[in-house]
């Protein structure tokens, strides 16, 4: 099941070709869970990269998480599914996944916070935090004063995603979260190992 | 499971709005499966339209169907699953719904058609059997006689897809198929409980 200290740095990949040096790079710097979307491809193509990532992850000890596809995340034993507010409702996909799997929600605003928790969420993904490029037609930035509002008035872990990178991981970590997401942060890096090993560096004085 | 006699008159949805009122004209008409297939939803939206469609098909005893997405198929509790040469592999796919759903796959040649069979697959869709408009991007149309050799060459059932309407349903159905599926006959027709009619008129002289 979910351990909060691997909420720390979770890395989403966002459709990155190829994938496999890239997230390995990022597995040596210290990302501590990963998870996957592949919103555009063909299923049998997801399925092979989530078995190609699987095998990586598992190397390395950290948890695997799918966005938003229970079937790929069944077929290749994931750790957990991600669920963005138009993928499958919570109470569905519970059903399917039962305790054998955590299972994450995205949430832009407090409500959605609080019916994520009430319908069984293990852990949020609040944001985005900062303005973004990583995602199209991401609404407004939260900041890090509702981003802490959030965070308290749930008792699941929580953690900030978009427009996180080291200038500003220390403001999202003091507002009580678990961790951050990133995306381009580590992987539009022109050295993915070491800009992975800088966030990890900022994080360290945070308890987990 | 698979009942081959329901194989006879295969309605494929394709992203049709609002298919309520079109698919219950087409079940009174008399179509014996429901395949609903959403390539550009989100999983909510799919998840949605399946729920609705399995109201609609249970009431009137007819399977319905999951194209690609074994998640929904598992989340609404569907009859079966068709996966496409795109869709997750077929054993990884049997693993998820075990032997409490149906998988039928779709083939443009014998290699694929033998392949499914070899792999467990419940019943072919093979095709395009005559050129169609229905879907983008299919391949040459293979004509009756090269759907003959593809039917004598498996064991398990066949049913044609592509370009098929009233007037040549009867060529379809000499070579042996157990039934055809259709998109267009049905749900482009401007009566569509009398063209489903039409049809099933016309399949009446084949035994199944």
């Amino acid at each position: 099941m979910l351990n909060k200290k691997d909420l720390l740095l979770y890395l989403c990949t966002n459709q990155v070709r190829p994938i496999t040096q890239a997230l390995e790079e990022a597995l040596a710097g210290g990302v501590t869970m990963v998870q996957i979307r592949e919103k555009d491809a063909s299923t049998q193509r997801f399925y092979e990269v989530a078995c190609m990532v699987q095998a990586l992850t598992r190397r390395y000890g950290v948890p695997l998480v799918i966005n938003d596809r229970i079937d790929i995340a069944l077929a290749v034993n994931a750790d957990g599914v991600h669920l963005g507010q138009s993928d499958m409702p919570l109470g569905a996909a519970r059903k399917l996944v039962g305790n054998s799997m955590f299972i994450g929600v995205s949430a832009g605003t407090l409500e959605q916070a609080l019916a994520a928790q009430k319908y069984g969420a293990d852990y949020l993904g609040v944001g985005p935090v900062y303005p973004t490029t990583s995602k199209a037609d991401v609404p407004d930035a939260l900041g890090t004063e509702r981003l802490r509002v959030i965070r308290e008035a749930v008792h699941i872990p929580v953690i900030g995603i978009g427009g996180i990178g080291p200038h500003n991981i220390r403001d999202v970590m003091q507002t009580g979260v678990a961790g951050v997401a990133v995306i381009s942060a580590i992987l539009s890096q022109p050295d993915i190992k070491a800009a992975t090993q800088e966030l990890r560096d900022a994080l360290g004085c945070f308890p987990v």
